[in-house]
Parts: C-alpha cells; sequence; structure tokens
C-alpha cells in the first residue's frame, strides 16, 4: 500500500472522472466481490446488463466520467474494462484499486475475461491462465522507474484457478490450462505475418510459436503480466480466462463469422457468471 | 513494407472491424494528407466535426465497425483515436499504415495530438516534440521478436516541427519544443506518489524529474516512442503535438477545472487545424 493516499483527503480518479468524495463510494462499492475487467467498453457494459439480468440483481448506469474507460455494478460485481495493452490497464487497476480501497471492500477477486490468440488448441478454447510470462519470456511484469528495470513476480491463485477449471468441466465449456505470453504488440511481437512491418520469415514465426507451445504456453495476449504481479502486489486473488481466436499455428488473420465471434466471445463470461452466481448465491 | 501484404487479396483490419475489400478504400482514403490520432474517442469525433465546419468540407460518420478505434474523415484529414499507451497505439498504426497503403495515399504526415504531464512548464503549454525517449531514456522505441530485444530509432520531422512552432507564435498559442518522454505506466512509472502502490520517495520523484528536465525533457506522456518510431519506418513525416494538464514539478494530480480542461485540451487542435487548412487550401 502507498502511505501517501489519505482517504480523508480528495484523491480524483482521473481516468474514471471522479474523486472519492464525489459519490458515497463506501455505500456504492463496499460490498463489492469481484472485480470483472475486459479490454471492450461494449463487451463490459453487456456484461454487466446479462449478469444483472441473470442473477436477478440491479445494475447501475455507467459510474465512469470519463470516456477513458466505462465502469459498471450489478450485485457485488463490478464490470470495467481496460482497453488494450498494459499500460491502459495499468491506469484502470492503479485507479479500481484505489477505489476499492477508499470503498473499504474486502476479499475482492479480481477476473480479466478477455480475447486471445491459441498456441496449439482449437478456436474457440477457454485458457485458464497457470501464469503470465512476458515477452523474454520470464514470469516476470517489467516496470521501468527512475530510468531503473524494475522486475516484478507475476502470479494467479491455484485455489481460484482449479475451482473456475471444474467449474468449466461442469458447463461443457471447452477449456485449458497453460501458461499466457503476454506481448506488447499484436504485430510484430506475436510474430504476426500481416502487419505493416514485417521482417523476419514464416520459419522464423513457426520456430518461436513452436518454442513457447514447449514452454507450456497456449495463448498470446497483450495484459496478462501487469495483471497478475499487481493485483499480487496488492494481496488479491486474481485469475485469466481468455478465449482464442484463432489458432496461430494455423494463421494470423481472425477469420470468424458474426455468430461465431459472439458465441467464442461469450464463453469466458458464461464461465464465470455460473462460477459467481454460485460462490455469491444469486 | 511487408512483403507478405498484397493488395489483390482480402486483408481484415481487425481492430477497426473491416477488410481492405469491403469498401472502395481508394476512393475514400486515397487522397488522404493527414492523420491526426489522439488517446479519447470522444475527442477524435470532436475534431473531425470541428475540422470540417472549419473549413467548409463534409465530415464521414465513424467508419470503424468496431468499439476498439474510431475512425472519422473530413476532407483530406483522417482523426483516429489510439487508446492509452504504446501496445494499443501500434496496433491501430499497424491497421491505419495497411489502410493508407491500399488506398495508395501518397505523402500522408501523422500527428499525434494529446495531453501530457509537463516538466518544469506552466499547464496549458504545447509541447512540440524534438524527439521522443523512452523509460531508458534513450531515443528508442523497444520491441521483443522471438524473444529478443530489438531497439528502433525514434525520429520525428525536423521541418514539420519547425512550421508547426511558427504556427503556434503566429496564433498566440503557448508552445515550446522539448524533449517528451514516453512511459508504460501513468503512476509508478512517471513516479507519481499517489498511485495504489508507491515504493519510492518524493526526493526519489524529484531528482527524477530533475534529472529529465536537464536532459531537455518537457513533458511526459505514453504513446510517442512507437509513434515516432513507426512513423519513421514507414517513410512517413510526422510531429507529436501534446498541451500539458500539470507542472509534475509542483504535483501529480490533475486539478483543472472543467472550462480549463477544454480549452487547454482544444490548443493542439487549434494549432493543428490553423496548420492543415493553410496547407490544404481549405
Amino acid at each position: 500500500m502507498n502511505s501517501n493516499l489519505d482517504p480523508t483527503q480528495e484523491d480524483f480518479l482521473y481516468h474514471f472522472g471522479f474523486g472519492n468524495k464525489a459519490l458515497d463510494v463506501q455505500k456504492v462499492f463496499g460490498d463489492t466481490k469481484f472485480v470483472c475487467t475486459g479490454g471492450s467498453h461494449t463487451r463490459m457494459k453487456q456484461y454487466a446488463e446479462e449478469f444483472a439480468k441473470e442473477c436477478h440483481v440491479t445494475c447501475t448506469d455507467n459510474i465512469s466520467k470519463s470516456d477513458r474507460f466505462v465502469l459498471y455494478k450489478s450485485g457485488k460485481v463490478v464490470w470495467v474494462n481496460h482497453g488494450m495493452g498494459n499500460p491502459s490497464l495499468s491506469i484502470m487497476l492503479n485507479e479500481i484499486l484505489k477505489l476499492m480501497h477508499y470503498a473499504k471492500a474486502e476479499d475482492v477477486k479480481f477476473v480479466r475475461l478477455g480475447t486471445s490468440g491459441g498456441v496449439g488448441v482449437e478456436p474457440g478454447t477457454v485458457v485458464i491462465t497457470k501464469n503470465a510470462m512476458n515477452a523474454e519470456l520470464n514470469e516476470k511484469y517489467v516496470q521501468w522507474i527512475a530510468g531503473e528495470k524494475v522486475e516484478r513476480d507475476t502470479y494467479l491463485d491455484e485455489g481460484f484457478r482449479d475451482e473456475l477449471i471444474a467449474m468449466a468441466k461442469e458447463k461443457n465449456i471447452p477449456a485449458e490450462s497453460g501458461y499466457t505470453m503476454c506481448a506488447d504488440e499484436f504485430y510484430e511481437g506475436q510474430m504476426r505475418l500481416d502487419g505493416f512491418l514485417c521482417e523476419y520469415k514464416a520459419d522464423d514465426k513457426f520456430k518461436f510459436l513452436n518454442k513457447l507451445h514447449e514452454k507450456g504456453v497456449r495463448n498470446i495476449e497483450m495484459e496478462s503480466t501487469c495483471f497478475s504481479s499487481m493485483t499480487y502486489r496488492a494481496g488479491c486473488k486474481a485469475a485469466v480466462v481468455c478465449v482464442t481466436l484463432l489458432n496461430r499455428m494455423k494463421g494470423d488473420q481472425i477469420k470468424l463469422n458474426a455468430s461465431q465471434l459472439k458465441e467464442f466471445e461469450e464463453r469466458p463470461f458464461r464461465l464465470l457468471t455460473a462460477y459467481m452466481k454460485k460462490q455469491l448465491g444469486y
């Protein structure tokens, strides 16, 4: 924790567009048990509303006053988007953790529900992340502070993961557990051949993907290292649950029709909803 | 250029939600002379519409079919948002560069118009970036490809910058030229004291900010290294024009009222509009 933070003082959460004194944060957020996050703002809105309907709880309007992130709450579950990439996610996480702190919320679990590129798994597989690896293939999140490299451990709670794996089985959602590689780019950083620039060959790409597969990596996305290290430092249990939209061993373009895409994208949400409904007794 | 790209083949620009064959890209985008980008989607929409009004040209509706980015065109100017951080920007740049390539657009200039934290300059100052530095304080953009570190030069065109500096003078917009530090985080990576976690002291922060100032850094943001290296590799002239919302030497919180914020945020846009209007003969 940051000893500079003083709950009696105004703290303006710039990227949510409101401060800790603008609303009764303890009343609105004090009972939060889950923070669910994903890249897309429209998906988060939709999930917040669908979860409320499914569990017969009420859903707030968008509480965020900024256009950077959306923020919904349905029952004891907060839904907030994080944009794309670790830097964007890192901004959101700092501000949502401060919000939970000011709200005195306790035992809050964090879940990232997202999309990803599969490594040797069928499109539509939900990968429940064992741990996140950075692009150097270390289980670390790299920060640069005062011009110095700082490496933070990535970690995701084993018990929470096992419960999610069991729930996927119960609900017949195709799921697998494996490492997740977190890249800082969608194109060159993931060795796609279809970026604007490409200085490597198809052979180099497959050599790298095979190396990842041998190390136990089952999918690639762009937020898991920051997510799993920052929630760990904050003392919160966390999970990363991403569906794969393609198998990178077979191509780089996402070629799903709208209904396939919708069905695949909903899988992490369906899994989480079943889990949270049971946990929260809704 | 990427020799894998074949204009006769379908290329689905996933984060814009359409492919190069879905619309007549040459007809819609072939005459583009400027691509203007900034973090916020609502600001880009507003700028596209205001520019159209100011220059008596028509403005399209949002051409993007995805909720990841918005994409407008008014006259010969494209407006597209990039979200927050290099990774998000890198996705957008790859796809907009591919789009410009398929449209056969020529001599396209790229401008990032954004907000930033000032280093020893008054809030409201427009910093016209001399060059972008990463968090290691090198004029490089770092990529990780195939598990290896690849460093790319950052570069911004001098002539373009000088013309923008001259236009700021002409329009009485407070501007300064200096280096821009590009961080991967808003809180710890910029040594803010008000993040959820903070393991350094105020003294460390000021020591670092003073070091930056001595090196000629005048502002800190989160996208300039990828922007300035990727446009350089693509052979496009580019500029980074960011207003400062606070002086980090004096605090970490952004404490502007709504009208100040609006007036400051509009300054890069007003500067660019005056410049583009003249260049395009509108």
